[in-house]
């Protein structure tokens, strides 16, 4: 049979992270591989509540075909809940933020199209972006963000900027206040569209981030976000706030690509956010993952300190950035860690080019106090016997 | 800001169907429109007792990332359910069987390539597949089926048929056993793949339809199921089974579309279909839409028979497909119809080319048998008011 595929399918791979993931499923391994929250911070008596009250009250709304827009009450939560004045008719609910990406990418991608990404980028951005053939060009980041002079540099004829302000994944890292200004007066300067990424935002520790570059100048940008970290995953509900003039075609995306978002979902977390839910959840979670990076970094400290591998201080979300001295690779490494019962990801997977091999990507949040100590201290022996060789 | 959109999105353009929801949503107005499943049909009991039990046995599972595969034993009761060999690692979980077709395009289309469509075809197949900007080549059909010499002379060269055998969205009719025999040598022969779309299959109402073509030659193949119509459409489930060679991309793919599909969901549907609950809820559905299908054309017979006005008689699903007399648009008798109270999608919605402007597509399903009889009658009277202009 003359099966011919599309010549973008050449350029699709699996996920680095994905099969990693499966190397890892051996039973007993810590993993600080997946970026899996924490199933603690799962409201599961909430959602059983929710879907109760769903199905008794509005079973056929929630069971039934609908509108691809989204469901209109989480849609005005949505609006509400972002720090800037949105019409809840620029709100489209995604399947996970991940399809915001997909959408994104087919209303503004075509073929050989530049795209802007951080140096390191999100993964799935890449993976959700490749199907339509941009040309990726990385720009340079330093512990403030993205480097203005570099993205001045390379703007030109971009189609966006895609950006992680916030905990970034992988590093950990956010834009300071500064560094923001910067970028949102630069982008206004040379017309350049961002794509601003915020799936952990509301996971900090101490002190809440820096406004939202959206917030900034709301027509030059697409803000995406998700109830992926503060409710559940397995629900897939994200969503995207666009400018008036974009949100018809990517409407016709949605629309095209699945129809709409589970009607059941949307009901059920809407359900669950009543009341100020989340006021009261979110902190439990952010009290959670803070204890486990200060163990991560108390046990960093306590094995590598002087060892010349250096790591970043996140002040939220789920990952840290571990850098090895140059000439060791985290590749190479994965396989020894994982004899040892350890995972984490190789930093080289979330660079669009030029990968530093050195590093490498921890989450912090799926593993225990206890699994973190014993993950690190196995870790540790491990690079440092690589060290010596 | 210098919002540049893809060549692609000025392709893309608003369903015709979810528009004219939006028109005819005015209070009390009959809608043969949609094509929403009975709300009757959901098993909204069957639902809550299996979302209590899955959040209460494997609540985190549910809630968590998992596999873009979908969730074994819910890929392993497809595999079971089909009516040839198929390994559940065949089998890939989809956000409803719409995302099937927006994986298949990704991964089947490049820009221009030659995609064959029967005549007329479902309209979300064809949404789905614009995005790629594939060239969509119309092959004719009859009441059998395609047109097999048509066929011949428009294969050459084409990325695949995309059929939908089994009551038909929009005419509501079925290929017979001697047509898809015939189909299926002619496809081996010309090496022409076949992506073959089952939705309503299980919906039949005297007799099941002969068996798939996917299950006469698997290889050449790929095959669409779906649970919006034996369950819900809200919960987004469908699945596709494809070629092995073909698996792997269709599931990068996937990946980068949505991740996974929910999680919770799957295993809801899968708890729900334990101990074979199909086998006693879907006959519950053929015999509500066989009686509605009944009043739907007694209704026609007794307001329209000799009008010149034709009609088929659908032996399952949820659709049924009107011919005007030559002359009238079915797309200026639509304003009418609304003002009275009564709504319809015309058929030209469903070409690919050369739309038949005098036909249109009735659903029996999603009102009663009172409301049918109702608007049919509404529906007959602007008919024939408009046949004597």
């Amino acid at each position: 049979m003359n099966w011919i595929q599309a010549a973008r399918a050449e350029k699709m791979n699996p996920s680095v992270i994905r099969e990693i993931l499966k190397v890892t499923e051996k039973p007993g391994i810590i993993s600080f591989a997946g970026g899996l929250p924490s199933p603690k911070t799962f409201p599961i008596d909430a959602f059983a509540a929710a879907c109760a009250t769903v199905l008794k009250t509005d079973g056929e709304g929630a069971l039934q075909y609908a509108a691809s827009e989204g469901y209109a009450p989480l849609r005005e939560w949505v609006a509400q809940s972002l720090p800037w004045a949105v019409d809840p008719a620029q709100v489209l609910i995604t399947t996970g933020s991940q399809q915001a990406l997909d959408l994104i990418a087919k209303v503004l991608i075509d073929k050989d199209s530049k795209v802007l990404v951080e140096t390191p980028t999100y993964l799935g951005a890449l993976q959700a972006f490749t199907p339509m053939e941009p040309t990726f060009v990385s720009v340079a980041s330093d512990a403030q963000g993205v480097d203005i002079a570099d993205l001045r540099t390379k703007a030109s004829g971009a189609r966006f900027l895609y950006i992680l302000p916030n905990f970034q994944n992988p590093t950990g890292s956010s834009m300071s206040e500064a560094r923001r200004a910067e970028l949102s007066a630069t982008a206004v300067q040379l017309g350049l569209p961002i794509v601003e990424d915020n799936p952990y935002g509301d996971l900090w520790f101490d002190t809440p981030p820096p406004s939202p570059l959206t917030a900034r100048n709301p027509d030059g940008c697409i803000y995406m976000g998700s109830f992926s970290k503060t409710l559940a995953p397995g629900l897939r509900l994200g969503f995207l706030a666009a400018p008036k003039s974009l949100y018809p075609k990517l409407l016709q995306a949605k629309q095209a690509a699945d129809l709409h978002t589970p009607s059941f979902n949307q009901r059920m977390v809407a359900e669950v956010l009543k009341d100020n839910f989340l006021d009261r959840h979110v902190p439990t979670i952010r009290a959670l993952y803070k204890s486990q990076r200060d163990a991560m970094l108390a046990a960093l400290d306590l094995h590598l300190a002087g060892s010349g591998v250096t790591w970043n201080t996140p002040d939220g979300g789920m990952f840290l950035w571990l850098k090895l001295p140059r000439g060791l690779n985290a590749i190479d490494l994965l396989p020894k860690a994982v004899e040892r019962n350890v995972a984490f990801v190789p930093g080289s997977a979330f660079y669009a080019d030029a990968p530093q091999l050195n590093t490498l990507r921890l989450s912090f949040v799926t593993a225990s106090v206890d699994q973190i100590n014993i993950g690190i201290a196995a870790l540790a022996n491990v690079i440092k016997t690589n060290l010596q060789r």
